[in-house]
């Protein structure tokens, strides 16, 4: 039994065209894209060499040398693949096409004859395959392969890459399972759990669906199956600085998935594995993985969650600490596990359609996502702290994994592909369909084909986010046509208006659960304008996060804003924005600003530090405010102007 | 030329009397020294095993086995031989006395003919004398005996444990210096130039103060010694882990003593480093030693130290990070630091009779030092924080390092033998004496002996600190005499007045730097009475201090005071104290409180989260406060009654 579900449309079915995102995806395309193969290919001038497709190249014995690289160097080239499947999807490139059948003809022919695919354990242990599923990231680099595959063929429709996919998967499929001769464990980095779901949804094969099933159900179970491979190979360690084997809640092997109460542990695992979770309690009608699914959702986004919509508290295991610690200096707040908090609400959003999720989405996707990239897109954050003193970096080690600016690289590159290959598949966000329902999660313009059981209809919308809460729609068909379009009403607006062909409705009447629910039939040509007023509003967080208590942080529709030293000057610590008075707070768009922002000017005071001399501590000293204009820009474009203090929460007063 | 300075009055000289501190050193005399004898021996269950007096007893060939402990194994034994003189000074102890003699004559036994003495390298790595100075701490243990040795000499007059002394200084003499077959290095950490002095100050001897100041003078020369002892080496190290021998400034190596600008490093390290120079330049007349030492004090005290009196804002390196970086719950704050702190302003106060040295050695000695230690003298910290979420230890690695309950013994052992050589020399900082002006530093109950230039003396203070500001001084001699009885006017006091013999004297005519002169010619029995009235501060850090910006700590007297949960509930972050009206705080004196301690009761609020639900961040919420009392206890007093929050910084509103 399944749960019913919706589904987002296939990517060659939306084409964006925004004005906010188009220029993501664009530089996805002509800079990412190419920088990244470039990347692959050791061609970067003063970047680590990658040697990720010289490794394929050597497995397959086109060239000769050594394995170089992280043992999970090969996912670097599957989300490159992956990426490049999802712009195939949405536009044509034969150059990048034949590009990408070169690398997949290099890929099929690294492939044993069994069909295991990994060119570390191929060249550099291939007596050890299989013995470090802790630690060594082999089905992690499996599902990221057959995720690329999955995209490439479903752009392209050429079967060899899914062809690679399925022997891989096959043979994952004879070597795990509960039988006498198979390992009945599970992977240290979870992955291969989603992919093999989407490898089920493309073949239809059933063997992948349980594949998937019995990596989670296993996941957890006494007695540890990380000790008993560790025992069975003379406890041989290949990350001798972190102790992977025994820190089990790290992977999320604390406790089986069904029990976990709270979100523990490396938080890019835990949103991968809770996006794998949330697709087999759906194709399975699994009622008890999916109340796991609630439960971690609820934990992760209502006691674990910056306001930014990153998650990871702390450095140490890139991971979630504990329920509200929630510190904006020493955050890990990882890009990689804002796309894997998106991963997994789009799949709870399939599964209900609950503004919620898509709520938490876009709240992800518009601060911590982007803010991981620059503006010219050759520059990345891994870690994405909402408060950042420069001086401190490298002085204070508590703060050592923080830049104060994005970098080009990464030796350990995981988040500049999983931005690549977010932003390439951005059309798969905006709708979901379910029998006659066409949901709207995301105001970004874009012109969508969908099929109402049959029949095709075109849904136009044109959006001024995020600067503007008005997003448009008109439908374009042949005939008119009986459906119902369900729009997202985001929690941040509390005065929303819905016009239907210039008729007001009550939205009242027609919300559940978030959403705006349009049923009618519709005349080609019919107008529905959704108005979304963004208002600056100033957040507070809950009491128990000890990090934001007398301070406020200021977001304006999906946008969380931040104060950056280049427009407030240094020491924001002692800025405080006045409590709201009578006055609103003043945005003002700036077309010369970073790109043109919408900023918003506040009144504020600094406390001033004259008087003070050499002294430290004073008993009933006067304290000095001076009345400052202090001027916030959007989260995601802070760090575009050299290195500089920024904080997102700032005291009010 | 020397620089003429005062010096404190011998032990034997100063017996303490006093309510507060007596029962301290009672505990040292009773329960801290068997103790800790008792671990130095094997004998405390459940604790590590120490095996430092084994390894005395096995290099000294009285006992088969093997070395077994940390490289500094040592000096453990050498701060409870220290301790042990300062209570055999201060009261017979035949028994002890015994105890220590037999040690005395197994170290003896252990010394190398040529004076080296080192269980660590005699059994271990014989081959290996000083060609790891950067890591292996021998200097430091060298220095750590020397200093043992001095005291019980000082105590017993007992010359074999000075001799052993005499031929380690005169073997690392003839080791160390700009000579051919010399090495001209230096210790990793420092120790050894502190002890020396002490070994010139008793023997005379000069060239143990010019071995003092050669290792001074070498610290921090180009090329780096570390990195020439270490590939001399072949790149042998101790502590893999760590990088000491490039990360100079973790040893203030990093540039010449004389041109370090700021406190830098471990700061156990720099504050030994900066007693060493202090004494280094009072003896020689060095001022730009000198000069350099005020510039570290200054920079130390004005802006890197916590209002504890602790020193050291990060676990990584127990170190230094940047000026008015003072995080309250990250801090590490050790022990052992503050005790070093109260060795330099020691040395700086007979260099300047400055009372800003004795606040600091005050402020050192009431909060941090005392707060090492539980009432019942058997638990100990190592790091002081002044803020505590004990939910949080073991979930963000950011306060891995701190504990919520004192422990019972440490693998690295050093602060609970630095407390008792601490408390058991308590006496020496009391007074000092400089030709015929006698300093009152410190306030503390005390009967002194006090040659005024020949003629003998005894001052009898009785003191109500710290509950109470009250010193009354009574001169007891034969016949008049004249002198000067300088008195610490202290930084938190405001409204002192001064009465020699029921009649006031005008502060403001006799004050200078601090210190309150009285000169006169004193006839037997002459009172004089300093009243301190102790007043609540309501203490502000400075603007730069981020950690506590709109917050305060409430000091009273010495004592700076703390919320801790077992009176004021958890959730501490949440506590406001209100902004001073009309109200005085109300101090209780709670006999059946902690041993007996003055509360400080404010009025408070707390911030609710009544109303939140599962909301994490909130647009214009409304925020509940509920009035609270608050009680205060004095810092040094927490952490006794479990494990519970405890915050120094309140928020003030």
């Amino acid at each position: 039994m399944s749960i019913s579900i919706s589904r987002p449309l296939s990517l060659k079915d939306v084409q964006i065209t925004d004005d906010f995102w188009s220029a993501y995806i664009r530089l996805v395309r002509e800079v990412v894209v190419p920088y990244q193969w470039e990347a692959l290919n050791d061609r970067v001038e003063g970047a680590a060499p990658s040697h990720a497709i010289k490794n394929f190249k050597i497995a397959a014995g086109l060239e000769t040398g050594e394995f170089y690289g992280m043992v999970f160097q090969d996912s670097d080239v599957s989300k490159w693949l992956e990426a490049v499947g999802y712009l195939l999807e949405t536009g044509a490139d034969p150059e990048l096409e034949q590009l990408a059948d070169e690398v997949i003809d290099i890929i099929d022919k690294a492939q044993h004859k069994d069909g295991y695919l990994n060119t570390y354990f191929t060249l550099k242990e291939p007596e050890s395959r299989w013995t470090n599923l802790a630690e060594c990231h082999e089905l992690y680099c499996a599902g990221h392969f057959i995720e690329a595959a999955v995209a490439y063929y479903n752009a392209t429709g050429k079967r060899k890459v899914l062809d690679v996919a399925c022997r891989l998967g096959d043979c994952i499929d004879q070597v795990f399972g509960n039988g006498p001769d198979q390992i009945n464990g599970y992977d240290g980095h979870q992955e291969i759990e989603l992919a093999l779901v989407k490898l089920y949804n493309v073949t239809q094969n059933e063997k992948y669906l349980s594949l998937s099933q019995f990596f989670l159900d296993e996941r957890g179970k006494e007695p540890s199956f990380y000790e008993k491979e560790f025992h069975k190979r003379n406890m041989k360690v290949h990350f001798p600085m972190l102790d992977i084997v025994h820190d089990r809640a790290y992977s999320q092997a604390h406790v089986p998935v069904r029990e976990q109460q709270t979100a523990e542990g490396h938080a890019v695992r835990a949103v991968y594995m809770c996006t794998g979770m949330a697709d087999v309690a759906a194709a399975t009608g699994d009622t008890e993985l999916l109340e796991a699914c609630r439960r971690l959702w609820r934990n992760m986004v209502s006691k674990r969650m910056y306001i930014t919509g990153a998650i990871g508290s702390m450095e140490h295991g890139e991971a979630f600490s504990l329920d509200y610690d929630l510190p904006n200096d020493t955050a890990y707040a990882e890009t990689c596990a804002s796309i894997g908090l998106i991963f997994f609400a789009q799949r709870m959003l399939q599964i209900e359609a609950n503004s919620e999720y898509a709520d938490v989405m876009e709240q992800a996707l518009y601060n911590t996502v982007i803010s991981g990239m620059s503006r010219d897109g050759k520059r990345f954050f891994y870690v994405n702290p909402l408060e950042v003193w420069p001086e401190a970096i490298g002085k204070n080690h508590t703060v050592n994994h923080v830049k104060a600016e994005r970098q080009g690289w990464f030796g350990c590159a995981c988040c500049p592909p999983n931005i690549a290959r977010l932003l390439a598949s951005l059309g798969q966000y905006i709708y979901n369909i379910q029998g006659r329902t066409v949901y709207a999660n995301l105001y970004i313009g874009n012109q969508a084909s969908v099929d109402i059981e049959g029949q095709q209809v075109k849904i136009v919308q044109q959006s001024q986010f995020p600067w503007e809460g008005l997003a448009q729609f008109q439908i374009e068909t042949e005939k008119e046509v009986a459906f119902t379009l369900a729009l997202r009403i985001p929690k941040w607006c509390r005065e929303a208006k819905l016009h239907v062909q210039g008729e007001t409705i009550s939205l009242a009447e027609v919300c559940t659960n978030g959403y705006a629910y349009i049923n009618r039939t519709w005349q080609p040509g019919d107008r529905v304008e959704l108005v979304l007023p963004m208002q600056v509003g100033r957040m507070i967080g809950h009491p128990n996060v000890r990090a934001n208590i007398g301070k406020v942080a200021l977001q304006r529709g999906p946008l969380v804003y931040c104060l950056e030293e280049a427009d407030n000057g240094s020491s924001l610590h002692r800025v405080f924005v006045e409590r709201e008075t009578e006055s609103e707070d003043e945005t003002r768009f700036e077309d010369e600003l970073l790109g043109g922002i919408q900023t918003i000017n506040v009144r504020g005071k600094r406390l001033e530090s004259s008087g003070w001399g050499d002294h430290l501590y004073r008993d009933n000293a006067e304290t000095y405010m001076n009345k400052v204009a202090l001027k916030f820009i959007p989260y995601y474009a802070w760090a575009n102007r050299g290195s500089g203090e920024m904080t997102v929460w700032v005291k009010e007063q």
